[in-house]
């Protein structure tokens, strides 16, 4: 990831209002005579990843290499074909896996449950290094269904120019999503910049296995992170320690991350991305019902990818 | 805390073999010519608090500050004095006290566990600020009963002298304790130039409260993270995502860190501080047993106080 040259910064996105609110906000907190200054090490910004920095539809990127796992599973043990969730991974079926996080945005948690399951029969026992090897190697080589590309170029581009503009200016840019941790340390310097002591994910447990140089952190079957809703300030406080003073979502799971930038006393950007791009992206609004209102009654910003984005990805392809 | 000059580091140590070791391992690896070399983003450092840092004798410093909490909440409810862990801060009863320590590190919670509930009932519902704020003001105004140190004076001034010389060669130093997080980034950085978010340490869940200015992140009763043992070796993970290449410690908790250090293909150094120096700080080999001999038997560089440091504290006060 490259940083912008200050003459040009965020040129792939229109001179709308949103940019100037961008380009103000960051001015304002590095002019050490403003009354917003705020010292580089408080210059934290948080982003979710999915819909928010890369593509999240037709289904989560993550969720395609889960079910890869799943299948190949699935097919080494037929007796796995007729169950819950490695039926729908074999079977290729988006219907029921599309509406186990619909339902979850709704706040209907059942089949998100059967789901998890399967990650978490999963996980046990593997090398964290394995997992964000496979997750690597995934991004790179796997295409989206239907944009044409790879999940590497899934990326929106305005906001890759974010992450470089506000690192040029001082910022300290965390990931904070629901996806996986590990997954996401697999790729998230190189797709981002974002070194991996600041991707900030879900996670399952871990235990130390002792052995002969060093021994090896290894995943469990259990939940120990879901890092969404709540849990994002939580975390944000646990791995951080700071209020950020930039936070970008779109997603009611991210409502009470950018509730929670800023805080008392320091100033506070607040980015919503809107997916209102059928042509090049795609658009829809649920699961961020509540979040889209929240912004709009607090006057948050609210990041119009059809109105405020020159290009969406730096490679569009063609449509499937 | 400032940096060493590189015409003298390590000022307060002896010249000595373990000297001699951490200078010669620094040079290694960060000289790109080394087969040993080490880039400054893989230069993480981590270190155990009490017993490496600070004095931990005769109680961890910690517990003095939740001990007086206890015997306020006494002083105000006399029912409290007749129930442990109350009544043993009421009547300071350090012989109840240590017990639970040195039985944990035999391998017995019994004792721990009830002082543990008083401490978690201690928490709930007290803001993350206020935790830090107060201890801020306590390690920089109460005394150590035996030194005659404010104790953010019992820091020991060779280990202070290694962090500025550590990050003068581009490491990143990370403190991995035992001892509360929240505690501890009250004065991280004032004392170490540790900033808070590399604090690692045990912890109580949080909830976070919704509300005007961003809400607030508040302590549970509950317990989230026991920072000791094979723990630090996966919160180090959960944390920063890689291998530190030097780590130091004091007790047998630390071993897994210890042994974490390095892995398979990156070179390490592991320290061990052992308190012989009875008419400086303190001798004990209590709760270190396991350690000292795995430090023996793999060749960790032992830190011997009494052979090792010129001086032990930066001001040291008459014995009491």
């Amino acid at each position: 990831m490259g940083t912008q040259p200050m003459t040009a910064p965020l040129v792939s996105w229109h001179d709308t209002d949103t940019k100037r609110t961008i380009l103000r906000f960051v001015a304002s907190v590095i002019d050490e005579s403003s009354p917003h200054y705020v010292s580089p090490a408080e210059r934290i910004a948080v982003f979710d990843n999915d819909g928010t920095l890369w593509c999240e539809k037709p289904m989560y990127i993550q969720l395609d290499f889960i079910l890869r796992k799943l299948a190949a599973q699935a097919e080494s043990d037929p007796s796995l074909r007729s169950r819950q969730p490695w039926q729908a991974a074999w079977e290729k079926d988006f219907t029921w896996l599309g509406g186990a996080i619909t339902k979850h945005y709704q706040g209907d948690d059942s089949v998100l449950q059967v789901l998890l399951g399967g990650i978490l029969a999963l996980s046990e026992g593997q090398a964290v290094e394995q997992v964000e090897a496979d997750a690597k190697v995934f991004v790179e080589n796997e295409r989206h269904p239907t944009l044409g590309l790879t999940y590497r170029d899934c990326i929106d581009q305005p906001m890759l120019e974010l992450l470089g503009y506000l690192e040029a200016n001082g910022f300290i840019n965390y990931i904070v999503s629901g996806g996986g941790r590990d997954f996401m340390r697999g790729f998230a310097h190189d797709l981002y910049g974002i070194p991996r002591e600041r991707v900030i994910g879900s996670t399952v447990a871990y235990r130390y296995v002792e052995g002969d140089g060093g021994g090896a952190i290894v995943q469990r079957a259990d939940l120990d992170v879901v890092n969404d809703g709540p849990d994002k300030a939580v975390q944000i406080w646990n791995m951080i320690g700071r209020r950020p003073i930039m936070a970008a979502g779109n997603s009611n799971g991210d409502l009470p991350m950018l509730a929670f930038a800023g805080g008392p006393s320091a100033p506070a950007l607040r980015l919503l991305v809107l997916h209102d791009d059928a042509p090049r992206e795609f658009a829809y609004i649920a699961g961020a019902e509540g979040v889209i209102s929240a912004a709009q009654t607090h006057g948050w910003t609210i990041i119009s990818m059809q109105r405020d984005f020159r290009q969406v990805f730096a490679f569009q392809g063609p449509s499937a």
